[in-house]
C-alpha cells in the first residue's frame, strides 16, 4: 500500500476528513517528492475519498508534477496562498482535520485556520509511527547511506597528520564524498582532536591533530533520501594508559547495548545496558546523553533511546547506539552506529572496525 | 542597546509581561549564542523586568554558560521540559506573552499553554523589523561573508573543465571554502550547465560541462553568523548569440534595479524596475521568481522584493537582486548581487564582474 493510501486508511477510520502536512521531510516520505521552499509554502492535502493535492511555490512545478500522480497546484509569491489553497480543494464543509503539530508553526497554522476555521487533532503520532517501522527498501537505502559513511570514515583516516587541522580533515571527507556524488552529508561533519572531543558538542576548528591523543569523528551522508551517522574515536601515536581505559570502557558499553536489542526489549532498558556499564566503573557523570535516536529520512527522528522511554523494540526500527564518555580537559570518546532491529537482534549499517584503531601523525 | 533590551523596551510598551522565542536563529540573533538543537528544545524567555532565561539541552549548558550573561537552565532528555521550565521562571500569573509564530510549532505551543493557558500574541513583525535594518556591525560582517563568495565563484572559474561535472566543480569550491575556514555554505551551492540551468531551481548532478553554452553558479557562505549570497552565469566556448542575447537582457534588467534602489521607493518598485525591461523584451513569463529576498544570518529573510510588496525601502535593508530567464531546454541565466541600501543608493557585498565572461573548456 502507498503511503498516501494508508493515510486515507487512517482518514477513514478516524472519521477525519482532510490531513494537511507541511514539513518539507513528511512530503518527501508521502510523495517521493523533495523541495526545500525556504518561508514559502509547500503543504500536502489528502483526502479520505478523493485526489490528494500537492501546493507549492510555481517554481517547483514542473519536478512536482513529474514526480507525484495526483494534482499539483503552484503559487507565486504576489498570490495569497490561502485562498488558492481554498479554491483549489473540493468545495465542501471539512469538519474533521489533522495536521503534523511537530512541523505545523503558528502563522502557518493561523492560515489554515483562516480558511477552515476548525480546532486540529495532531497526525504527529501517526507519522512518526509510520516512520518509526522501515520497510525492507527504506532499509536497503540506509545499508547503502551507511556504505558511503564507511568511505568516508576512511577518507578521513587517510587524511590524519599532525600537520592537519580538524577543518583540513572535514574539507578532504566532504570533498571526496561530493566526487563520489553525495551532494549533502546528513549534518556538519565533526573531526575533534584531543581535549576538544572531550566536549560532546564540541566545535571543529583549526586545532592541530594532537599527537599521543584520541581523535573523534562524528559523520553521515543523505543519499536516496536516507541518511547515516557514525562515530568513531581512534589513536593518534601513544595515548596513554588512561584513554585507552576509557576507551575500551565505552566500547564494552556499546557492544553491552547491541547486544541486547531484539524485539520485546525496551529503549530505556537498551540505554541502561549501556549506561550501567560506565556507571559501574564510575564514569556515569560523563556519559551525559541519551544513548541514541531514531534515524531515517531525518538524521534525527524517533525512537529515542534513553532512559525513562518505556517502547518497546519492534522489527524495521532503525536507531544510534552511542554511548560516550566526556571528561573535561582530558579524554572524549564516543562510538556510535545505527542498525535496524531484526527478528533476532540488531544488524549495523556501518561496518569500520570498533576495536581502537592506531594511526601515526 | 543591546537586542534582547529592545525585546524588553517592546514588552514594557506593549504591556507584555513575557517574550518566548524558540527558533535557533532568533535565538544566535538575540543573544550572540548559537546552537542546532534538532528535536529538543531551545527557548528563550526575556522578561520586562527581571532577567532573562536561556532554556537548552543540558550538553550545550557550558558553551551557552560562557557566551550569555543571564540564567541559563538545562534539561536532559528524561526531564519534562514544561515543568522545569515553569520551576525556572519566577513565580508569577504571565498575563500577556508574546511568541515568535513563524517559528513556534503546534506541539510546542502546546507545550506552553500546559504551563502558560493563555492566548499568545505574535512577536514575528518584531523580530522581522529588527532583523531588516542592519547595524554597520552586521554590515562588517556580511561583507565578509560577500567576499567570501567572491573567492568561491573564483574557485568555481578555475575548476570550468570539459572533463568535470556540475558536482566535481562543487566539491572544489566547498572544499577550498573549508580549507579557508568556512565550515558551512549557506546554501546547497548550484553549479548547473547549459540547459539544466533553464530550471531555475534546477539540481546539480553528474553532468559534464557543456561547451558553447552558459554555466550558472549560486552559491554563498556563512561566516561570523552571517550569510552571503550571489550568482553568475558565465559563458564556456562561443556560446550561440541567442544565448548572449539573453545574458544582455538580464544583465539590464539586475542594473535597472539596482540603479533605483535608494531609501523611499518600495520593494514593488524595484521589482518592476527589472520585470519591465524583461517584460518590455517578451520574455516576462521566463522570469518566473520575484526579484530578490532579504538576507542577513538567515539566507532568506525579509524584505520580500516582489511585485506587489508597499514595504517602503530603508537605509541598512539588505537583500539580493537576481532576476532570471529560464527558457526550457533552451537557455537559463540568473545575475545575483545581495547589497545594503545607503543614505543615497546601494552598495554589493560582492565584487565579482558581471559582464558576460568567457572560459575555455
Amino acid at each position: 500500500m502507498t503511503k498516501i493510501n494508508q493515510i486515507r486508511n487512517y482518514l477513514e477510520e478516524n472519521q477525519l476528513d482532510l490531513a494537511i502536512f507541511s514539513d518539507p521531510v513528511t512530503i518527501h516520505y508521502l510523495t517521493g517528492f523533495h523541495s526545500d521552499p525556504h518561508e514559502r509554502h509547500m503543504m500536502l492535502f489528502v483526502l479520505p475519498d478523493s485526489d490528494s493535492l500537492l501546493f507549492l511555490p510555481a517554481l517547483d512545478m514542473k519536478r512536482a508534477v513529474a514526480t507525484v500522480t495526483f494534482p499539483v497546484v503552484g503559487y507565486v509569491d504576489s498570490e495569497n496562498p490561502w485562498e488558492k489553497i481554498k479554491a483549489a480543494l473540493p468545495q465542501k464543509y471539512f469538519k474533521k482535520i489533522g495536521a503534523e503539530f511537530d512541523n505545523l508553526n503558528l502563522t502557518r497554522y493561523h492560515g489554515l485556520q483562516s480558511i477552515f476555521n476548525q480546532a486540529f487533532s495532531d497526525l504527529t503520532p501517526l507519522i512518526n509511527k509510520m516512520k518509526l517501522i522501515k520497510s525492507r527498501d527504506e532499509i536497503e537505502k540506509m545499508l547503502v547511506a551507511g556504505q558511503f559513511a564507511d568511505k568516508a570514515m576512511q577518507i578521513g583516516f587517510d587524511a590524519i597528520s599532525l600537520q592537519a587541522t580538524e577543518t583540513d580533515i572535514i574539507a578532504q571527507i566532504e570533498f571526496e564524498m561530493k566526487k563520489q556524488g553525495i551532494h549533502k552529508m546528513s549534518f556538519d561533519t565533526m573531526v575533534l582532536t584531543g581535549t576538544n572531543a572531550a566536549n560532546p558538542h564540541g566545535i571543529p576548528g583549526t586545532n592541530r591533530i594532537e599527537n599521543n591523543a584520541l581523535l573523534l569523528f562524528d559523520l553521515g551522508v543523505e543519499t536516496l533520501g536516507y541518511t547515516s551517522d557514525m562515530t568513531r574515536t581512534v589513536a593518534v601515536g601513544q595515548p596513554d594508559q588512561f584513554k585507552k581505559d576509557i576507551y575500551q570502557l565505552t566500547l564494552e558499553a556499546h557492544l553491552a547495548a547491541i547486544d541486547m536489542i531484539k524485539p520485546g526489549v525496551t529503549a530505556g532498558e537498551i540505554d541502561y545496558a549501556a549506561r550501567s556499564v560506565i556507571e559501574k566503573a564510575g564514569y556515569g557523570p560523563y556519559f551525559n546523553h541519551r544513548l541514541g535516536h531514531g534515524l531515517g529520512m531525518s538524521v534525527h527522528e524517533f525512537p529515542s533511546i534513553m532512559e525513562g522511554n518505556d517502547l518497546v523494540i519492534e522489527e524495521g526500527m532503525c536507531f544510534s547506539v552511542e554511548p560516550g564518555i566526556y571528561i573535561p580537559g582530558k579524554v572524549g570518546v564516543r562510538i556510535e552506529d545505527c542498525g535496524y532491529v531484526t527478528k533476532n537482534g540488531f544488524e549495523v549499517f556501518t561496518q569500520t572496525p570498533k576495536e581502537l584503531l592506531y594511526f601515526e601523525g
